[in-house]
């Protein structure tokens, strides 16, 4: 008898979840995209390993010029954020080691320091600076959009791992954006009152053109 | 001349509204589906009853060890509410039947009692439990993603239509989570404290593994 | 040994839940509200009659001309959906009634009929009306800020609740915004092509002056 | 030496942004639409005509009997604003031009005047009335969803851009919802207490049927 | 009899509303703010004044090394722009004016031409710049928190209206943030790689210390 | 007369950031708290100190029966994060040690190992269990309210930071909402289908009543 009534369990259980609800939504970069994100994998196509990444376990390589790395886990290469409204990436500074003044777009991000000192700063709408020098385990946020950056504070290299509240939080380099670009010198200079000599110096180092 | 004057109207008027604005978008469930929902079916082919749903007209069954029926109308059922930010379910329980613990990821749920009388509960994080046994036209509402339940609270059928701030709320029954799945038992016992014995037992009558 | 065990159990799962975090906003009418609702009380002083609302378990006063009666639990009534992206309504129609031409600038709609029959409409941006008439347990969704309405449709009674995907999704009544206000009647038939006549009419009978 | 750490600099600086970030979702019409807007273009594809919109340009043609014409710059007729949340409109009002009673489902409007006076108003939820005359350069928020006009209220042509925040505002112009549109008299009537003579006369100038 | 009808209406169709429902939040600059914006003023002391701002009536003082002027519209100005997500800016170039690079981290920007010629541009997060000279009624839109600029491009005074979708878009001027802040050179210099030299000069025009 | 334009360029452009524009809301803890989150702190009295949160620099205790601990840095605890849409936790596990079922019913969460190897895993709605080993580096996302956990899958203590995509993602402990909670025994069984037996042992262990 309570046999009968558990086999009875079991289907009327079943007709409880027969709804196809979408907790997740893994991206499919063969499909098109739109303003919310990827399109999403067919549920039965989706594994444990669309929501693992493996790429940050190793140091980005820091032999370079910044002494820096930074290896980001964003919806564009980890595939199982897509939509969850958050990403993270991988900082690497060598002794020396900076990661250029930059903004993220779209999110705030939050740095944990995993390893070593870092100097980290932001500059917000009203010219303050935010400046403080961090120790293995501080925390420190940066509102959206501002611009900021990290150095390596100390005489060791530093890991941290920061993560933003965005599958894609974006990127945007200030540097990059003015001398490894084709943005006309003139206008540059004309929109930043930088000399025209220092305009060219950096376009020179960075490869920027116009 | 007023004739005139009426026909430079329409026309004028003609060209007010010539954005095809997208008021709404009903699932085309061929195309792709992303974050936000499913591509919009073409607007020449959505009719009236896109927008109507009539599968939760008749009360499910109920002739099951729980005694109970969840009907959802959430977007992959009901069309005409993706993108709009709003579900619905019916829930039917017979004397005796019960809506086991469960949780709606990304929704807050409200519960119209139809007919009967329903005991309704959620837990919250501080692990207060909020309890009532409500009456004929008696609303609750469940925070997001908090576990909650509703037991036919008296001794004639009760029926209860819930809805949700979102097309796509998810559902998560904690017993199948838990025994109609293929979670470890060993993990299991180790993340609940519940014992073997009590995991085992009702692995065997949901159907679980592991 | 074991027991010595279990009190640290005890003490140790504690330390995982001194977050006060936040689940709910209920209600503080006392305290200043903003745009994302109303300030939240105190945790300590809410109770489940806060996530309650029997205001909808009675018809409401249909003797009127509509011979119709619409009872909302928005924010502004129920504490306990503020800021939970929900709320709902109660509809009831008399023999003949009428829930006249409406918009709900801040979310969808979504109308269950509990008894009686409604016929229900639409009008879209592009000017398509989408009208239906809807039997006890039939469901029909209404895409944000468009016009909508509802009549009895049949010889009895009719029942219907009505959802929100937000606390406060607002309701502007075409014909109070157009006579029961001061709207000044040269503006009302210059942006309308009412007939000035027709307008007095409708001002006579709802009270609206200019 | 210096030279090697600038070619390091080059090479180092190029992986900090390797990540293929989405700034911007430029509508591509010839693929699936979603809740969120359309698909994006792939990023080579995109130029910066794709964020310049020069029909805007012109006045619109007011040799009509509203004297009036709107020129929408949603993310239909503008794909750069696809998912931007932003989205503008040209409002040229010849001397006596009107914009009747409209809404928008889904975003606030707010309006600069460029030229000439306009005198614009909306009605609020509780029937208040708020109207004002605007001259060259005033600015004027109509709240989401609800009930607005705009008139010349001078002597002269009259010009305006309204902007949204959202890409996809929509817009329900209520003498076309009402009276060019297929609605039948009978539940226009019932719905808005108008005289069915009043109705029939205004379906017989805009159009409508039934 | 039909008076009496009237009468009843009157009074059915007043139960319609009484939902203070909240059309709007119009700032009050006296009470708590938070994330979503100013508490709201009591609906009863708002005026239609609240919604219209006059401040953008006249060009903004262009007598300056700049030789242009931005005049905000945000909620921090404009009390009735709190919450409803849209604000607006006013943008006087002189001839040979520019306003200079700078980022907006809570919205993008939609421009419009309103006279003269204006060049503007914005650069991408994988640092394509995209300019274009635009003329009297034309649109462009900048995506959020990507630096642009406006730059008067041609031998008449120019003006633009500039909307945001949202109340608080923010704006950070680069040169003010690096310069005319507290930085330290010496960070600006390790995190720009501009010259310490050039970082100094533009300290010493802007103000800045550090 | 360089000079004389310096003074000019200082003065215009400070007319340029005369917005106080808002790019964070510091969580002031005296002041209502509403849906979005905590009250802002004034400007002048936020100092760097705000956005650094340096409770999470040592590890947790564990000298507990679950030999481990969770150290949340959500707004409740960090007045930086408060409306920036991000948080963080520091999950200690010693040898053995456990994070038990829960839940986040605001936001996805993503772990990254920094020491140690840790099992976890999550339960889909769809009753599929994703578990993985993960070591040192490696990260894993779980989506926004479903079933997770953590175990240390190593013979030496195991350290993790998750970070949430809100500033107040909630945390429901599985065993505390049903155990350390007054939740009447007969509803979780009748909720649960756990065998009473089970119940009061886990009640006894825990400090659950009713």
């Amino acid at each position: 008898m309570k046999m009968i009534l558990i086999i009875f369990f079991i289907f009327s259980l079943l007709s409880l979840s027969n709804a196809s609800v979408l907790d997740f939504c893994v991206a499919d970069y063969t499909a098109p995209n739109g303003p919310a994100g990827y399109s999403c994998k067919k549920p039965a196509k989706v594994t444990v390993d669309d929501f693992v990444y493996t790429g940050l376990g190793n140091p980005g390589n820091t032999s370079n010029i910044i002494k820096a790395s930074v290896l980001p886990a964003f919806d564009a290469q980890y595939p199982g954020v897509n939509g969850l409204g958050i990403s993270v990436a991988r900082l690497d500074l060598a002794k020396g080691g900076v990661i250029p003044l930059h903004t993220h777009p779209g999110a705030s991000e939050l740095l944990v320091v995993v390893q070593g000192t870092i100097c980290a700063g932001f500059v917000s709408s009203d010219n303050s600076v935010y400046l403080k020098t961090l120790k293995k385990g501080d925390i420190m946020v940066f509102p959206q959009g501002l611009l900021h950056f990290q150095i390596n504070g100390g005489g060791t290299p530093a890991l941290a791992f920061v993560s933003f509240g965005s599958a894609n939080p974006g990127l945007q380099i200030l540097d990059f954006a003015l001398f490894k670009s084709n943005f006309p010198t003139e206008l540059i200079t004309a929109t930043t009152f930088l000399d025209a000599a220092q305009v060219k110096k950096l376009k020179g180092v960075l490869g920027g053109s116009g």
